[in-house]
């Protein structure tokens, strides 16, 4: 059972000013909450149909909800509902070492979509920090949650101003231009910040300053016509490249 | 002015079996109009805003239609209308050479948004030849035609029984599997077709008996949660891969 306050503060968690000033986000699916629940994320939350409620034995009993399938159309942020849908406390982001290993800065990205991809590509490269300029899209966003499929869980997010981030840094600070450097054909170095930029503008004329690296994928195609690289293709590319030059 | 016909037509179009019978598909948005009108294929109606209406000197102006914009907003198959919309004529496939170059081949990708990501990359990367198995989503769906953002235009696509395809090209066969070897490592060949497949169940058993070579995309992560990468970033990384094997 719903009850009519709890309706009110799930919808409200669409929007990024409610989750801040709640501190709670949103999982759907039995898959994705159990990423969370085995990441020890707190709970506050679990709406579940009734088949499925036998399935969290060492959830604190209070917290489950036994919800109506109507209920959960209501709910969901998703088009087509799950069979679970839970509400969690934000976690609080560790704050990374600016000189440590390889790292991914965001500068700017928009889409959900593609944030969800980025954060994916982040957990299989192994790229356990990924810091993001305030304006970067929250990644509690439903649709950057669901498209992270658990990963979320396994990258540390910060959100900051990335101009102060990247002067605290003594690392090699890479940035992808159209006149940048031969991805394929440049040495790049193993510890370093890769920034990705937005999606209709790239990278912004005050961190264009801080790179100390210029680089860029080549296009193949014969025509010059083609659009550039969507960012998260861009990102899988690069990371790549980067990650497989210490095995060549 | 849109007539009731028109606007049955067009909300037709929105299904495969109806794009099939016609032979007709849609296109939204100044940009994406234009590459289609560049690249000669044959346009069927334009409906667009009035104070646009003088970007089209060189359409037969029977052909254009000025809309009004809740018209627009009727037909529109976006969130957000764009300021024209036009039906075009489906261009038939070339027949392509299976044993020519470097070609993709699709076995039952279902997601729109991915199929447009892999059809840009195609573009980028000189990809001349996209080989779709029958159950691959079509590739004039709306939602495929908007995220190529003009890429169809410069990629022969055909669709057809894979399996058949495959026996006629000697070419080496590529296909990703677990199991592959780490792409970063292995030789791969200039010429051949790589195998991309369906997004939960990867390529089917009777496409995988015809590979030539099993390749992989190592993880880097430490922990062996990541889920598989999404079948458009993976078809980056390895058409860069591929590609740039020939440039070191």
């Amino acid at each position: 059972m719903v009850t009519k306050n709890q309706k009110k503060l799930i919808r409200g968690l669409k929007l990024k000013k409610n989750r801040k000033t709640h501190g709670l986000f949103v999982a759907e699916g039995l898959k994705v909450i159990n990423e969370f629940l085995e990441a020890s994320l707190q709970l506050k939350h679990l709406f579940v149909l009734n088949e499925f409620c036998h399935l969290y034995p060492s959830v604190n009993q209070d917290l489950i909800n036994i919800i109506s399938e109507s209920d959960l159309k209501q709910l969901t942020f998703l088009t087509t509902p799950q069979k679970a849908f839970a509400v969690f406390k934000i976690p609080n982001s560790k704050i990374p070492n600016p000189n440590s290993g390889l790292q991914l800065a965001l500068d700017d990205v928009n889409d959900p979509g593609n944030l969800g991809t980025i954060i994916r590509l982040c957990d299989w490269f192994g790229i356990e920090q990924l810091i993001c300029s305030q304006n970067t899209v929250d990644c509690f966003n439903p649709k950057v949650v669901q498209a992270t499929m658990g990963s979320l869980t396994r990258v540390n997010i910060l959100y900051t101003k990335l101009e102060d981030y990247l002067k605290q840094s003594s690392l090699p600070i890479l940035g992808t231009f159209m006149e940048g450097e031969n991805i394929y054909k440049t040495t790049t170095p193993k510890k370093g910040i890769l920034i990705m930029g937005n999606e209709a503008n790239g990278i912004s004329p005050e961190i264009k300053k801080l790179t100390t690296q210029k680089i860029s994928i080549p296009r193949f195609g014969i025509t010059q016509k083609t659009e550039s690289l969507n960012v998260a293709t861009a990102t899988a590319i690069i990371l790549s490249e980067l990650k497989s030059a210490t095995l060549r």
